[in-house]
């Protein structure tokens, strides 16, 4: 096997695009828009799917502490980014080419030639290096000039010429949350500490958008915002998570070249009780988050918290933890858990003139007005999809070759939650017959009804039907027969396996909706089939 | 009474604000971004619930044919546009003040100065028609200078800048429908005829933004092209339709000022046969929106389809139709249905090099290939919701008077379809005690779990939680009381009565469920209390 294997990421991306998941941005244009992609029938009930996951885990399952959801607007007026310090500082450093004018991201350029590490380094700092070791553009072989703070949020001008606006795509749903924290607090009448959560696009104009779904310039973001009182920084349920196992990269082991990247398995009780959060809060979300990326299909090595170095954390910050997921490319962060301080609240009320304040009521004291502190779970959802779709790949075996196991297939499939795959279900009638479609789409709407993501598919040979469910991961497979009409029942088939049981038509949805949860596995239907 | 009545509009949208449903977006800074708002979370979720009613009656019920949701990038590049026409032609007539440079939208200043109607011109007409009434600025009385046509797409740059691409956030869903067409068809397999829909952001950079919700620069469409073998112009579910009675304004009424208004009620059968539709996709479609707006909580006497004037339609269709709701401000559009014919593959074909075709096989004869034509329903999401809760809104009766009926009460409220408000429930604690409390969120999960939406509420006193339930239009609100402790029953109780009834706890999902569906009346349920 001397042949370079083809990385991951081509692998999985192709699949996507040839079964339905997505496809790049007005893609027949020149091969479209980098760094955007469209959402297909598959890719966007996959996505759908996450959220509405997510959603269940960490808002509804959440009553007191009550988690509020907003939809902030993606186009916001400059004062928003000012106060947040996005239009300073939110930057990457750019260096074009003086000769082709090819521009290139200047710290990945030194790490690509030089082969240092850049992380922390100021743009002077990277500047210098280019500067040292006489870099030259990868492109041409021309000279570069000199290194630039390039803006990574995408402009826009609101309203007619002469009295427009100077407004941006949002770089981050965050922003909106503390715009309208005040809002939100009066109109829910909310107590502290509750949660504001938003999931809905961002923008960023990255240099050079690549690795697929992993660096776009337009995706999804599910962020809560929680807020409390600092001189209460507890959460409530935060026993719930004591016990909870994770993977941690401390900063000690950090520090050195040769311990860096050691993980430090412990309870999120024991990382309490060592210091290493600032408060349970963060401690409470880190636990969680590392529950939900194993609930949605990440295996547990596959996941590590990073505690990030002081380098890395804002000076308002008092800690930041990264999620990373193991892939093929390496590891890569999938959620920020930052400790904002109250840094977002106190600036935008200095900025616009308007108090961001809470109102704490305690037994026997008077009413006192605080600013809120807020812990901040940020996660990405394309990069979610992407893991778990990396993670969840089965190759086809050779056409022909023996199967040894009952995932051996002569086609590429993927192994996803049943919760999370594009659809939990596929329905089928044998042929596309009355006597048999009628059956079929009722339990199709059944199904549906009961608000179980479905497909209903009637075109072709049932084996290739099979074939293109595993295809883009569908857990089970009802087909209605002409035994159906005899003794009402009907088989579902278990895509793990292969293997068919037959059910009776009438206990579909409840059997359907026992397996997705994972209260029943496969085999407690009965015996399979042959 | 000589008090001027203020503008529903202003109520409804004063109403939604102080009620957590949305607000400016930034409203912080200076009031904000015009034209857009963020949504709160009573207001997210009435959109969602729009959104869902919308997939439940157009969507999900329709397997043969088939209709498949993408989710394209708000932001494409400019070919899109071009071969859209948007970059040409996707304009207002501006004028500017010379003097105070106020901008105006051209037509409404001639409508408003010089009472005349403007639908139809040009800009050269417009700027004839300014000249001769020498219309001033309406801000400072300055003279104009002269009319120009306004771009209203909002514009971006994407990658840096000696590479950047110019691009657009999209001002409709549907141009990334008909760049994904082929991709969706193929890897779909889908056959003709069939549909692709679409629900997402649109961008509209409006001259004077105005009316709240009805011109908004940020807002939701939710969109279906239905792709159809020109030989072939038939929807397999027209007969489910024939019988739908409309609200019609024909091409014949609008052509004399005295019936220009003039309904004519008719049946879409009727009318089909009259020659009223180009073909009975387009009907079917009329009719279906029609129903769906019904369903929703537009009375039928509020709805009528407006089949436009040649005028008003583009060379390339063969007919638009507007739905108009009825509003307290006139008559608005709120979904227009155009056959498109194949105007828009065939200019994307064109530009791109792409063929955009569909196969086509037929019983005994040679595979064939077409461009298909389109019928496009597109939908405006925030005008529903709207022109929802105009018709929904019950002011409140003067404190102390006496009250004639069930609708009367101190506070104003909404009458919002029960699967339409933001919530169909609401569970209560009648205290917040743990002995209380358990069960309530108990129940609370199961209805949430049974994708009904729900919130929870354990602040204040009991009285006033109703209250607030109706002042968001909460149909149903179940509390769990020390009785609950005793037989296992709770209360519910009618937003429309006010009256109470003892349901058992364990009953209160399915009891839930066939309240929202109108399987069940309120009374069906027993003996109201007292």
């Amino acid at each position: 096997m001397s042949e370079k294997k083809k990385p991951m990421l081509d692998v999985v991306m192709d699949l996507l695009v040839r079964r339905g998941f997505l496809v790049q941005t007005a893609e027949i244009y020149g091969n479209g828009l980098a760094g955007f992609y469209d959402f297909l029938p598959n890719g966007i009930q996959m996505r759908e799917n996450i959220k509405k996951a997510w959603r269940e885990f960490f808002v509804w399952s959440s009553i007191d502490p009550l988690i509020y959801e907003i939809e902030g607007a993606i186009v916001n007026p400059e004062e928003v980014f000012i106060a947040s310090g996005h239009v300073s500082s939110f930057s990457d450093p750019l260096v074009s080419c003086s000769k082709c004018n090819a521009q290139l991201r200047a710290d990945h350029l030194l790490e690509k030639v030089v082969g240092m590490k850049t992380e922390g380094l100021t743009t002077p700092q990277i500047q210098d290096a280019i500067k040292k070791h006489d870099v030259k553009c990868t492109e041409c072989g021309g000279s570069l000039a000199p290194v630039e703070d390039f803006n990574l949020m995408l402009k826009t001008d609101v309203g007619p010429s002469k009295n427009s606006k100077r407004s941006y795509l949002r770089p981050e749903t965050a922003q909106s949350i503390f715009c309208d924290f005040k809002r939100v607090f009066q109109t829910m009448r909310a107590q502290l500490p509750f949660g504001i959560c938003q999931i809905g696009n961002s923008y960023r104009n990255e240099i050079s958008p690549r690795q697929g779904l992993i660096r776009m310039r337009g995706f999804t973001q599910m962020e809560i915002e929680f807020f409390f009182d600092p001189d209460e920084p507890v959460h409530p349920d935060f026993d719930a998570v004591k016990e909870t196992r994770i993977n941690l990269i401390t900063r000690e082991t950090q520090a050195k070249e040769e311990t860096a990247d050691d993980i430090v398995e412990i309870t999120i009780g024991e990382a309490m009780n060592k210091g290493v959060f600032p408060n349970n809060i963060q401690a409470y979300f880190v636990g969680k988050v590392f529950e939900f990326y194993q609930s949605i299909g990440i295996p547990y090595e596959a996941l590590r918290f990073r505690h990030l170095l002081e380098t890395e954390t804002p000076f308002y910050s008092k800690g930041n933890f990264d999620l990373e997921i193991k892939l093929d490319m390496g590891w890569k962060e999938a959620v920020g858990i930052a400790y904002r301080t109250n840094h977002d609240l106190s600036t935008h009320a200095k900025n616009s003139g308007i108090k961001l304040e809470a109102d704490v009521q305690k037994a026997n004291q008077p009413l006192k007005k605080v600013v809120p502190h807020v812990v901040e779970p940020s996660f990405g959802v394309e990069r979610a999809l992407y893991s778990i779709l990396e993670h969840a790949y089965r190759p086809a075996i050779e056409k022909g070759a023996a199967k040894k196991n009952d995932s051996d297939r002569e086609w590429d499939w993927f192994q996803i939650q049943p919760h999370i795959a594009p659809f939990s279900a596929m329905v089928y009638p044998l042929m596309k017959k009355p006597e048999l479609t009628k059956k079929a789409i009722e339990l199709f709407k059944a199904i549906k009804a009961a608000g179980i993501p479905v497909f209903y598919d009637h075109a072709g040979q049932i084996g290739r039907r099979y074939a293109r469910a595993d295809e883009i991961g569908t857990p089970f497979c009802f087909t209605i027969d002409y035994q159906t009409n005899e003794d009402g029942t009907v088989t579902i088939r278990d895509r793990d396996t292969t293997k068919q049981i037959r059910v009776p038509l009438t206990d579909c949805v409840p059997v359907l909706q026992s397996l997705v949860r994972r209260e029943k596995k496969f085999f407690d239907l009965g015996t399979p089939i042959k």
